[in-house]
């Protein structure tokens, strides 16, 4: 069971997270939160995302699992305005769900959660590099590193205490560096891994809205970033595997 | 012959209320106005449009006949900008029309008129239900019908005092009901019949500019849109035939 | 050497006019200025280009050569705001470029110059008729002709005391005259030559931003253009070949 009532734009903007690696998920409604954990088809990345009662104007929910399809929700979602109140209710024995605002109700057929990849384990990883970053400066770093490579390493410098992106072209090299003045926080830990810039582009354009992203580095290891949603109502994570680095 | 002077803007939004569905058109000049009606190709849509002397700074033109490739009109206007006076200037025994607007003269080689299809007659059908509703609201809910499928059923409920939109995709569903608190006048007769959205859609991007548009429609009838352009100085009307509704 | 400091909007702004001709270049550095002269694959236009040091909060460079990849450099400056200060640096014996601005360094491997094409000539013609026009109204004179044709003549019409364009379509025709009034200066020499449209639409899009355009013309003759770049710290000037008019 589920009933809620929330702003379209957080809703969305939760949606548009989640639609950042996958096209379907499963959707466990719990009684004080929504809650999802799915991996993309490649096996690649993660995203755990929680958005809390707080969030919503109005929430009430038993546990529950509801199979959606993200990509139509993101369509949907895409024509309602910020500030526009959105209800959620489960219809049908659960097979439906309903999104009301102003005059519309828009019911979707969900799809059958068995028929989704499980949820993956919350894995145990030690990453004890710690950088916290602004948003759209992270983005900003992404986008200027697939100017001329599809591979970027983040990493963690203790002894110039910073925060650094570096990604190398056939010809050319970038590198960004960030100390602790243009960081909201630093743990000087020493941590290198290379990431494809495929899976940070995508991601990028949903952190770029947050005000702070807690970027969590190891050596060869995958990275984690964490950020609010909702007004701190709701928190996203992503986790993306390490790429080799070849000499 | 015609000489007359409009502003383009107001001038660009009658032709662009005809390029929702020809691409050709016989345009009459008339004493005190210019008229067409235009069927599209697959004689499923109709578009008359009367534009009155009064929305031009200056007008003069005897009864004729003018053929216009509409698609090249609407290219033309489109690098015009709001406020600039546009004269339109028929020359050489009216094979051409000339469109002078700042020091530029554009100079057009009209179709023949007896190549664009004869002027579909003025049907005569009831539509006894009725709703004036404003032209971006009726925009919004043919966009979001499209989202899930290709076809939207328009209706009256006489009893639930509503205009209803609905559409139906293989596994969704969304309806909007608007009563008379959200519509501008509503005439309460039962009503219901499918369209196409391919032409609402086009007709939808023309009609979110009218701050009204008067809807009416019968029971697997066509549907009728008119609403008012150039300030009043001229009306536009859509004439659209229903789809069969498939079980 | 090179070492130079800029404010990486004036930066973008001269690589984007030698960007509308060509996807390479050698650039020259001055004591007091770069220095670029480059002929498009066609060998129908030609772009020179002068910065002077003036144009730079901070200018060092003794004479040299840089092979640039100008696709490349429009790109990367792409990414940079309005204000950032951009620094410049020649690296490893003057084989790298390196680009710095706010925490980034981005490394350019420079093309060897002797693979790309000479520096023409300075062409000695004389064109004795001359118009002064904003950018901005050339671009849209351009971009008016573009609609019906792929040709544009451009003269001047020393009786009527006008610089005109013209344009023919298959059945349509434009022309544009603009009198004393309407032009920053006039030099009424007859003058009329047909160009092509595919280079004058790259080059009207830089020329836009130019307050003034200074339009030399002869009769059949190339016709060239010049206007001031970086607050008039650099100039431009595009130098293109006429076409033959066809009867």
């Amino acid at each position: 069971m589920l009933k809620a009532t929330i702003d379209a734009e957080i809703f969305r903007e939760s949606i548009d997270a989640i639609a950042a690696l996958v096209t379907e998920c499963r959707l466990h409604t719990e009684e004080d939160m929504l809650v999802t954990r799915a991996v993309d088809t490649a096996n690649v990345a993660m995203v755990s995302l929680e958005l809390k009662s707080t969030a919503f104007d109005a929430y009430s929910a038993t546990a529950g699992e509801l199979g959606l399809d993200i990509a139509k929700m993101k369509n949907i979602l895409g024509m309602m305005g910020r500030g526009d109140a959105l209800t959620l209710n489960l219809l049908d024995e659960e097979r439906k769900l309903e999104l009301a605002f102003k005059g519309y109700k828009y019911s979707i057929t969900l799809l059958d959660a068995s028929t989704i990849r499980k949820d993956p384990s919350p894995p145990t990883i030690e990453l004890p590099g710690k950088a916290v970053i602004s948003g759209s400066a992270l983005n900003n770093a992404i986008k200027a590193a697939a100017v001329i490579s599809d591979k970027i390493a983040l990493g963690i410098d203790p002894d110039a205490m910073t925060f650094y992106m570096e990604a190398e072209g056939d010809t050319d090299h970038i590198k960004l560096a960030l100390g602790e003045d243009e960081l909201v926080a630093l743990n000087p830990v020493g941590a290198r891994s290379l990431f494809s810039l495929d899976y940070l582009k995508d991601m990028g354009k949903v952190m770029a809205k947050a005000d702070e992203v807690e970027v969590n580095l190891g050596v060869d290891h995958p990275v984690k970033f964490a950020f609010d949603i909702a007004d701190g109502n709701g928190r996203v994570e992503y986790l993306l595997a390490p790429r080799i680095e070849a000499d």
